[in-house]
């Protein structure tokens, strides 16, 4: 169970409102690289953890848990940045509120709207757990297979993509305030990335693959589990890489390079039955 | 640009049809750990793909065409685990139709219309770009970052949760042909899984991290890039790891763990404004 | 505006209460291939309406109007299918309630229970806007682009794959009440596929061609207009059909056949630029 | 920011493991009138919270807090009732493993299987954030108006289908675990839909009426603000009810009924534009 | 059934048109406080409207028609503001077209194209079943739980949500046409607020608490059914309020405080099945 | 299977790179007209083609494998339009990075990221799955219902719809690359709705009709098959057209003008059950 502090994790600052940031930071909220995503990720991977030992769980609770208060960082930095800023313009310049002065006026102003507007229509100038475009977090975007090592991936690909979106939003401010909070969010996810890749240096860098381990190997295809399949229609070989040769990964064999070709025929439905609702003509 | 053969890569048996397992196979095909996501997440990788050599796309296009033919093989193994399996029974004992035969019996016969009925009522007994809850897949898990090693980790999660899938459903039937079919496409995986972190392994195994390595790492607020956090209410550290102490995996630091407490303060938002459609008591 | 009359526009009779049939009904309620579908797109047709004459809206708003009550029709059918159904069985044998008279016997129940887990847990035994699989309706699939001719094809779409859905759910019941009622409604859908046409015809059954009518087809690249592409890796030609040769439909030109192969380059995209948090290794 | 306390709020015992409970319980987990919507309202809600008092800010959090505590229980709930049911029978008689025996056997099991298959082939027999359907949440559902009165009507709408859904789950178990859990929630549900009404009535009966009470109500069409319009084709007057005469609810006037009638004309839009991509036939 | 009349429910004119407010008229469209989804939930909630009486099914019948012409109403006046505002800038200036004009020049004319390019490429100038953000509605948002009381407290939630929006766009615009429509649909909202409230007091203002109260509260766990739970790590009570003393709105009790901790224990799941797909690791 | 060759099927030139176009074609990537849609659309319906002839797999093999190559020439000119247009005067100004440089500054700057911000935060320059609101791409628009004719239509109104939206493009850009490839698109178009009119022309003109043609006729309540309803509250008849008299389409009969009027009652539905969470009120 759960208990809050009324503080923040880190302080958030904003010096000079911008809505057009606030409207870029909507997206570490409820986009698929964003907070809620991870949040919600790692607890419904602690809450569904089987094995001998606690300890993913474990793990996976307490950075859950700070991914909360990431949320809330991001959702206070929304609400300051839409507090002020077009305040004083508006109120001189305006009689007919907050949307009237800001659309009703030229262009410009239009532009600075249609940023805000569903954060002015929907949202009183508060976060929502939506994109940058609007576009409503869904919770498919959780991963959580029941497969440690897979999930321990998935978590890195959702702290890789996720520093990726912090480095381009401190990128994308001025505000002193936004860097330091940014500059901390971007340390955590540096760490984030380190402690699940941890997990896998500890299962073993070969001994997890592949993913599953625990399926008998010997029931796959194996004449194609080491192999790139070059597609080419020309029979252009694919360029070189490490893929190509050597050595796998799971130190199992070695890679090579084969020409994508059928090995199967055109296949062949039966036709329509005569009650299936299809056209007569597609039936025998 | 593309080119077909009307072979399939691999072929596609099925003995005896099963359509409770039609349903199950549409999870490979629309669910999110499934082929047309990892089809078309590596053809949005390649497409986007920048860099001085073209090898990742070459690369990246070569496995995602063909993803496309394991989408046709999975879409054929359900139209042939639908196609023939309850007609003998149902010609013989039903005057109204396939769906009528299935459904208008007992309950028994009810409950293999339930999983059928998309498939009948939708489909005229074909595959469908939906997961095996009939949940349509939605192109936002195509994850296409722009970030190489990024990309390379989201590749290793979908093809990580991907196998996990194709274990299960090979567990799921006694079909020697679906058994075959299903044993080549786990081999296909153990490859791809070695192939994406073949590239980690070529942009190297610590340079490539934290990701980016394009951002200077000095305007991270390093103090929290290498601890992990402990949120437990009453102070218990976390359990102890690989990610607790010992040096972090890109080699820069050592790990060690924090207690999570508040450095920020509690947020103070304005007041509402009085034209913004608030409470009268929300305004100052 | 709107008028409602408490009559049905047709009698909606259950003889025999079948909640597996309620749950198929879904399907013709808020499928892709449903009513409420058909409702909302005319709806949006209608009001979008431009043109010299307004025949058009009001042909539009006719037949959306009437689709409203086929919504309320198929969700009088669901409701009554689950009204009464098991209540005897359940009122006899259980102490504890609907669901858990359903759920809680043998697996067969079990079985029925699952089919109307929704529609007990969350509607109290009425209908639902979501597919047979419980998947919502999501308005996108209101289609309405403002060009009258491609509007009406939409139209055709909808009726033709919604009387192919209808046909399916008759012949998937025995109860007369129901095969009246969708005796009743595949008959409006055999009108509505003709009218919709009919307005094809008036338009000119060539002189609509291409959609839209309205673009100089100079501009277009006319060498490739009415040659059918054959994409078969080892060239061979696509089977012949009404396609492959003979006047082209719009009587402008002749079919023919063409090979598809590249008249583009290999694209080549600039480099990650420095400050766009890719990796390194991506930058020039 | 947040802590956590591995124990959880309330007893999760389940005593005979019911794989078709666990697949209802999803619907409280992520159904729209369950646990995650809730949590994340109040917690938008609290973090957007505007005013002169932090007074709502702070119960908004407290309930958030306790919400999250919640969706753990239900997620454990889940993974117990999965945990070992048909374990026995599924070891002593299959030979491929968990999904095999479940659904290699006869129909029966089949149907438990198709129940079970998400929780099966996607998570390892672990909740999941979807429905009982397996619909996906989606945080559209988060509603946060940034007007207080609004968003506790939000609030009791949330709380009230919760608690009706929450009863359907007590009704349909009869695990003495399961009975005592959802005893629990139940009872909290009560307490939550007391405490928005509680706010309500601090907010003043009367006073905080019409929502929002921030805009001069002289604006609005006072002639039609307490009528009842009936819209019956035959000019029907609606049933009486509260609604229809006696003092509004906010003091201010009286109902009563007016039968709805056009008020305005037929509306024309202009022509398409020639280069709209419209047809030929919709320009002037 | 129904029936429709050309003519509008009320006027709607657009002296000035404003192709940036037809983009936030959309909210109202197809935002999840707007129109359609009113319409929807009350059809739907009167279509499965059970009890002794018929007069809730008349009532909300009757408001759900009007809301039929409500939508209608707001389309018009999308279709408005986009018909004839850039035109004469347009044709005097511009060679290729309506979207060239606007997108081709300077930024801002790009500006406005940006907010009418769903509008301009997707509609040809009208409106379309999406939010302000182009999220198209999905129909999970009817809410129709089948008990009365939640259902009027879900309708209570979208009218206060809904005339919340309609006051904003209302501050939005400066076109005398737009605020009559806009003043119109105000007054509508505070009828409708009201109505739903109303029928809360027929069911009896405590009687109807707590909801359903079909339910025995002796089965629930009434030791917690009237305290606000105090969440706060370091034990910090919750700022007072109506909910934390004095009697509950039911009148069956009294408010009281408590503090949130564990009266569970740390839940332990069995180990993965050794035919799971879960890592070896995991098993036992 | 698939092959691919690494030239485009047509040149992809981009002489003035214009981000806000790019944001424009995202359209015809990921809209619901797009290119994604009728690829998977025709492949899905070539997979589960039935009856006695392959040729129908055939063709909708060909053409989809085509389009392939149509949606990687889009997101080559997505990723063009984005590569180089703002770089010198983001690298000359600015310090701190692309969106920095675009979205520090002033609101017209502004103005531009908005449009690029998901580009920018989200792929690093390169095309999306998603429509040009951000909106992705969700695969319930990919028709196929097994019924050739009722697909055939699908298709003709997603190439209608789809040449549409290029001419819509194609008017939006002075960019005379843009220009030469999507005038090769729209002939593309041209000929893609000429095809599957061609198989409705080889179908049999009338003898296609209704869709299903091989349900039998007799069973659906001929009366009015044929009858075009007026629905208008005041009896106004329909204005004429093609539908409202002459003969039918099909040749089978004349059409006919009906007043809409109910043929059915109110229906009653049973009052809730006693253990079905309703309201008291509610039950009998």
């Amino acid at each position: 169970m759960f208990y809050f502090d009324k503080k923040l994790q880190y302080p958030v600052r904003v010096e000079t409102p911008d809505p057009l940031f606030a409207r870029q930071l909507q997206q570490a909220i409820g986009g698929i690289e964003g907070e809620i995503r991870v949040c919600m990720q790692y607890f419904f991977q602690g809450w569904g953890s089987r094995g001998p030992t606690t300890k993913y769980r474990d793990m996976l609770l307490n950075t859950a848990t700070e991914e909360m208060g990431h949320i809330e960082m991001l959702a206070t930095a929304v609400a300051l940045n839409l507090d002020k800023a077009p305040v004083s313009e508006q109120e001189s310049g305006a009689a007919d509120g907050i949307v009237g002065s800001i659309m009703g006026g030229g262009n410009t102003k239009g532009v600075i709207g249609d940023m805000l507007q569903r954060h002015i229509l929907s949202t009183g100038l508060a976060a929502f757990p939506a994109n940058a475009d609007g576009v409503p977090f869904d919770m498919s975007h959780v991963y959580a297979s029941g497969n440690l090592a897979a999930d321990m991936y998935c978590n890195v690909a959702a702290e890789s993509t996720g520093r990726v979106l912090a480095v381009r939003l401190y990128n994308a401010t001025n505000d002193p305030g936004m860097k330091d909070m940014l500059g901390f969010m971007i340390a955590r996810d540096t760490m984030h990335q380190q402690q699940w890749l941890a997990v896998i240096e500890e299962l073993g860098e070969k001994a997890h693959l592949p993913i599953p381990n625990s399926f008998d190997q010997s029931k796959e295809n194996t004449k194609y589990s080491y192999a790139f399949f070059g597609s080419a229609a020309d029979g252009t070989p694919p360029m070189a890489g490490r893929w190509t040769d050597g050595p796998s990964l799971d130190g199992k064999a070695q890679f090579s390079v084969m020409q994508n070709a059928p090995l199967g025929e055109e296949p062949v439905l039966g036709p329509a039955r005569s009650d299936s609702a299809a056209q007569k003509e597609q039936m025998a």
